[in-house]
């Protein structure tokens, strides 16, 4: 059973003045913890609710958990309310420790900068459709959301442990090292050329600069920009979600 | 000024019970408002906050309200709270009438078939996507949440309206219609072939099927499906978030 002390320090860890200390992760749910436990991530402790213990499909996973010799404990259904972000919790939480990256002494051949994504939703989709991609460093304007916020966590699925790089940086020294390394900057823009009509970039290096839908990327970025790609548009839509975008983009691209 | 009865009925639209009955939908937020003025859609009433009416950056959004000459009422900050559905309210809210979709009598050359698609953002923001591409038919099964929930409505951003059809359906009867009028039945699937290795469906109809990340497509739609088709994945990630894999299919397919 969880003590009203670590409720209290789990809750704790939904706010990043905590989390930043402890440089813990609350993971929620079946299918992040088995993402993670395929990358061999560290896991160190799992809570269960006995409903979630009982439930047949859920016997895969608990068995995974105990040939990892994971420590594998139980809870209320109670304690997992207030302890959860999510609505409905699944029954299932655990700890890991922050994933350690490495400081960004070599520019990446192949990486993305997100400029001001505030949406923890986008944030964490944004993230897992780049770790599918293969894209090991993204880097991060000083407004976006926390990449460590719990709803970020919960929809980027595991791709936290993806990543060489995933740091808040200042563009500007970035972006000044990409231009001495012949990397292309890409930017997303609803005025664009098409994705198609870019130049093939196979045998050179590249950044996608993805902004916030509502207000465009950060003005004084634009001197960096190479290309500016867009996506057919079919309709008199006035704009496609930022991930979408940047999955179709990275799937171009990649 | 908000009635306690105006709040109260406004409230009352979360649930789709009464928002069956009143066939109304609110809508929240300027992009959203000013997504539906583009499409020139009758908007009924809009409320703002004294705040919102203040904002230099919303001027351009209320002269286009005025010029059509729609009823902008003022209300308090603490009444729209009430009535929201997001946590951080913009200031604006407007009502329309559901839109009409027409029935269908004729298979649509290019369609999107939804299949078990609860979680209200990836249902918005996949008929975001479809709107963008010029899909006009979306058909949903009958355990996908209701395209007109308000967390759906906020992320779909307009594209209700933009559809000829947008209805749940019972799949059999549905599926057998494209079999007869010999349109191309895809599905995306980690398992599928390479999207790049499709057939050219140029001269062809198809219907793209999209089934839930986690439980995947319903068993029995199985046997309807001509070509399983997947996008290339670069890491050990599961899988992509079925609105990003549904944004990489449409952009490939149109």
């Amino acid at each position: 059973m969880l003590s009203k002390k670590q409720i209290q320090y789990f809750k704790s860890l939904h706010r990043k003045k905590y989390r930043d200390i402890e440089k813990i992760i609350l993971l929620e749910g079946s299918r992040l913890i088995n993402q993670v436990i395929i990358k061999n991530i560290n896991i160190l402790n799992v809570w269960i609710t006995e409903k979630f213990s009982q439930t047949i499909a859920n016997k895969y996973l608990l068995e995974k958990l105990s040939d990892k010799k994971i420590n594998i404990h139980k809870c209320s259904e109670e304690s997992l309310v207030q302890i959860s972000d999510s609505l409905h919790p699944q029954g299932i939480i655990a700890t890991v420790s922050y994933p350690i990256y490495e400081r960004v002494n070599q520019i990446p051949q192949k990486s993305v900068y997100l400029d001001n994504i505030s949406d923890p939703g986008n944030m964490g989709t944004l993230l897992r459709t780049c770790a599918w991609f293969g894209i090991e460093s993204v880097f991060l304007s000083s407004n976006c959301v926390d990449p460590f916020n719990s709803k970020v966590i919960r929809s980027a699925m595991g791709a936290h442990f993806y990543f060489k790089n995933l740091i808040k940086i200042e563009y500007e020294k970035l972006f000044k090292k990409y231009k001495k390394n012949n990397i292309v900057v890409l930017c997303g823009d609803l005025q664009g050329i098409p994705i198609k009509d870019l130049p093939n970039l196979q045998s050179q290096g590249w950044v996608l600069v993805l902004g916030s839908e509502a207000h465009g990327i950060t003005n004084t970025l634009e001197d960096y920009i190479d290309y500016r790609i867009s996506i057919q548009n079919f309709s008199s839509m006035e704009s496609l979600n930022v991930s979408i975008a940047g999955g179709i983009l990275l799937h171009n691209l990649t």
